[in-house]
């Protein structure tokens, strides 16, 4: 009892809302985001369980939060859910991991119709963003994913506008199994210093 | 004093450590992450106040934490803190904000001979996710930040590397400013629910 009344006032106290966040609640909410990103890893093998239309909906807002070239926002979000389809990503992508059991796959594709005039490649950069906001915010939920790479490889991007019936106009840049992890992988540590220049090469 | 006991106790049961996340924490962190992602604006200008070497080494680890096609962490980064430099930068890429005194810039590049033989074009992939790792850690840290395109604008590209001193093989991304904001943008509800189509098109 006594620990449910300190739990009730350490959560108003420490997240508040808006602009109730005080200090201490703003250094943890960061420590957060910042564990969240050096912590996510690449899961390929799932439960088979599903999940919520809520948690779909997340990842979608985290995907369309993205920054795009000029605020462009030229993409589009397939979200397949259908077995047999799942089954066939799977079989023209073995390294999809969409034959093991993911709950969904959700495939994130430039819209040619939406990018910019002359600049067109920029909705690269732009879904690649939409991507990693999908990856990050499922790690959050404790969900499973994994970038599986199609676009720039076009044989591959071909093979997905295929099974997915897309319009010409709509390149898929990769294809996201999401579901319950059925492997915990180790994060794997990748700082390296030597990627880093001051000022000039 | 009770406060502050309050606080000491309400943070080890919150947050606890690894292991010890319980379920109340665990709600509490995936908020602070959807949040950060769904918040994130981009600034673009900044007060000229200094950041501390641990924030920068802390964009740089939410950067190279990224993931990458069959894991190559094909990229480098150019940390910008001269301010002749980022005058330069501000001169040549007036879009890029650099004259808008920003703490420093962060240049993320691909290294063509980091790349996958035959499939280089990942790269541009796997440096986006590492910007906008880097936007989502500046954002959570209460610094502001721009994605500016360079590439695939290959006159910018060649810039870049001109003021950069950079190889062939290193290519220049984007350019992000980073430091205290000057401005608070409003978040853009950028959710447009026609974006997403369920199985096929």
């Amino acid at each position: 009892m006594k620990k449910t009344i300190l739990f009730a006032l350490a959560s108003i106290m420490l997240m508040g809302c808006g602009n109730q966040c005080n200090k201490e609640c703003q250094t943890m909410k960061q420590q957060a985001v910042i564990e969240n990103i050096l912590t996510r890893v690449s899961v390929r093998q799932f439960t088979g369980e599903k999940i919520s239309d809520e948690q779909i909906k997340t990842l979608l807002q985290c995907a369309m939060a993205a920054p795009s070239a000029i605020n462009k926002q030229p993409w589009a979000f397939i979200v397949v859910n259908d077995e047999a389809i799942l089954a066939q990503l799977g079989q023209e992508f073995p390294y999809s991991r969409c034959d093991q059991k993911p709950a969904i796959a959700i495939v994130p594709c430039g819209d040619l119709q939406k990018a910019i005039p002359g600049m067109e490649g920029f909705w690269i950069n732009d879904v690649s963003a939409a991507t990693e906001n999908i990856l990050l915010a499922a790690h959050a939920m404790g969900l499973g994913a994994v970038w599986t790479g199609v676009h720039p490889n076009m044989e591959r991007v071909a093979a997905a506008q295929r099974v997915l019936n897309l319009p010409e106009h709509i390149l898929p840049l990769c294809i996201i199994p999401v579901g319950v992890p059925a492997e915990q992988p180790d994060v794997k540590d990748k700082w390296v210093e030597s990627n880093i220049h001051y000022n000039q090469w």
